[in-house]
């Protein structure tokens, strides 16, 4: 339908050479798309793209592809001293051989590309000053949310009013077991077996599951969001495995749904920052992601609200966002790694607790007997609670009933007050579920 | 919270000189963010963005703020002539004021801004040409939906995969409309009424509701996805003014909400491309955008789906796309205006009648007679249409039934054959209504 330069053709542009370190499921799309899209790519790069050099920890290695013709370096000094224009990281891991490959290749004054949320949470401002006292990019539209060009409208398009929040559902494998347990009704452990041997989960979940993962995510975007070094020191976060199917069914019953989100949100005493399994409203975008797929939702005053949504993970949508910013690269974007200089980003400031105000669910299992529900109105009382809608679950006398109720909104410090005295009633039996309510 | 460096302080990076044609709504607010984020937009653009000069048609009327010391342009001649680096065209019309200021400011040199759709879709190609000649960009992320940044989207990020399908609610008026038929059950009429006196839609609301804005947005959005010249001949364009509200009332009884779309997709004959509405399935992505929100879908094989929403009008969505294309400029990026040089664009070439194939929504106002069911269903069926499901209702002995008819897939032709015939029946009554489905 379209007519495209011939590479062969066109002497003039000088190729951008690309060295690609990582070759596993996100690498190896890279270069395969790299080969098999190298005329389109070409026409919207404006140059030809070149893989010059590869590298990976087992060079012997069925990857699926024919990679014999492709230089391969015997270590990553090798590749970051090639005459690589870009050094592509996939690596992966929060420092050790990815960092020490990104600071090799930034201060040789090459352009990096990296996947690596881990990393830039953890060493990110400091790379962003390297990179820019060189003179280079680094470029990471792969690193947040997989295949959603999230990276880029943050630090491209959503700058001219001040963003309020960004939420998020960034974690394909929380938002994968949650779907199945509401679909399935099985409790958290038997879905993420299930899921581990699907491949939808890691061997070693804890990284997702534990909401780590998210908060990594949630570091970079709340920097280019609200011009924060990247750190996930002061998030508070929480992961999804004390989510139970009871919880699933309450929330379906009150108009919610439970999703891990990671929330960052622009208070007057600071930004507050949290990842945390979350009721979310019916009918609201980020209630209906379902499966592996992620989205994000920014509010930017009356410009917003902006919603994003696409595959969090997996070969292609990986692929996709890195090679977006291979071209960006090849058609001379290299602007400010985290959307304003590297200097000018602050330290953030963390909110207080009591400027996390919302509604929240509360779920009690309480023995079935005369006073109870005094005791638990009367410890929410006290903390200045007023509970909005209430729901108490089958009789069972001599055993415990379940008692849910949504408060109206409150200052979470005031919540876990209350909590505390109630989970100390010899009334209340385990410990209380408190999980806050997102009704935008 | 965070450090932003004084404009004042900084003596080394040059102003980016920014000339404003037209100071309606959309133009009011990219004035008045552009000083009221100075410090904001410096520290993004990585220089002072400085408004040198601005016109409009009438200097004396009150726009809600101050601009009394910002020069005023006699005619938009003495813009294009000013020393400014970057004229934001906000006049609107396909031709006229519009086309001569885009052509002189690009002729002079001076990169173009603009959230002109219809002048995109009429002189685009064209222009894009002119803009490589002189290197300069012509920039338009306002025209395709608002604020959602999917200009930039399909210019630089989802390119890695080639693009199967975009979809979209890309007109906010008749989305509106859409929603409050389904809302009040009031007729077409009615609802457009009172969107006239809400300020939801124009005094003369032809090109809204008749599809022709949403053909122009998808002329732009299949020029970035595709490569092809923007151009809005070969897209089949029908409005909403024809949808009844028992039409919208059946289409939930089926699990489905009735949307005008710009739909843009390859097949293997061509770019099959129209304005229609549509029947697009509840719990998709595109039927929950309700209101004023503007909403595209692109497929891109393994990569996609990517949902995007946001505000399509207004002034601080709009200016939020404005004020984004500016600082892309101010940072240094004219890259090709369509995503790939001017000269690889393509004259889209047409699919036929014959590559649409879907369910259909078939809606008749037919005699209560014996036979007539038969009738209707022949006709299906010497077209080869075979019925999902089927609704009558009520009774009216002598006078007229509704009956509607859910088709599995077929090729449209097919069905404008059997409707041909089926109206051409005398016991028909009235035109029949076909509305295609869309369950992704």
């Amino acid at each position: 339908m379209q007519e495209l330069p011939d590479p062969g053709a066109a002497k003039t542009a000088r190729p951008l050479r690309i060295a690609i370190a990582g070759l596993g499921t996100v690498g190896g799309g890279v270069a395969k798309a790299l080969r098999s899209r190298e005329r389109e790519l070409f026409a919207r790069a404006g140059r030809p793209l070149e893989i010059v050099m590869i590298t990976a920890r087992d060079r012997a290695k069925d990857r699926g592809f024919d990679h014999s013709d492709l230089p391969w370096a015997d270590d990553l000094a090798a590749l970051a001293a090639s005459d690589a224009d870009v050094v592509v990281e996939l690596i992966g891991g929060d420092g050790g051989p990815a960092l020490r490959l990104v600071e090799l290749a930034l201060s040789a004054g090459k352009h990096v590309v990296t996947a690596n949320k881990a990393l830039l949470a953890h060493h990110g401002a400091r790379l962003a000053v390297l990179a820019e006292e060189k003179n280079v990019a680094l470029k990471f539209e792969a690193a947040a949310a997989g295949g959603i060009p999230i990276v880029k409208a943050l630090r491209e398009s959503l700058l001219a009013y001040g963003i309020d929040t960004v939420r998020g559902i960034l974690n394909g494998t929380c938002n994968y077991i949650l779907t199945q347990m509401e679909v399935t009704g099985a409790p958290f452990g038997e879905v993420l077996g299930q899921a581990q041997r699907l491949g939808f989960a890691e061997a070693d979940p804890s990284l997702d599951i534990g909401g780590g993962d998210t908060a990594h995510k949630l570091a970079l975007l709340s920097a280019l969001a609200f011009g924060v070094t990247p750190d996930i020191g002061h998030i508070t976060v929480e992961g999804i495995d004390a989510i139970e199917p009871e919880d699933i069914g309450f929330a379906k019953e009150f108009g919610y749904r439970i999703k891990l989100l990671g929330i960052a949100r622009a208070t007057r005493q600071g930004l507050d920052r949290r990842v945390q399994p979350t009721m979310v409203k019916l009918g609201t975008p980020l209630a209906d992601v379902d499966g592996p797929f992620n989205a994000v939702v920014v509010h930017a005053g009356e410009a917003g609200p902006f919603v994003f949504e696409g595959r969090g993970a997996g070969e292609a949508p990986t692929a996709s966002a890195v090679i977006a910013d291979i071209v960006d690269i090849a058609r001379g974007s290299n602007g400010a790694v985290f959307g304003r200089a590297a200097s000018a980003l602050a330290r953030p400031v963390r909110a207080p607790m009591e400027a996390r105000v919302s509604p929240f669910y509360l779920r009690f299992h309480a023995l079935d007997q005369p006073g109870v529900l005094s005791e638990i109105s009367g410890h929410l009382a006290n903390a200045g609670i007023s509970i909005g809608s209430m729901i108490q679950r089958g009789r069972a006398p001599g055993g415990t009933v379940v008692i849910v109720m949504i408060t109206h909104e409150c200052p979470e410090p005031a919540v876990r007050r209350a909590l505390k005295a109630i989970d100390a009633s010899d009334k209340v039996r385990g410990a209380s579920r408190v999980i806050p309510m997102e009704a935008v």
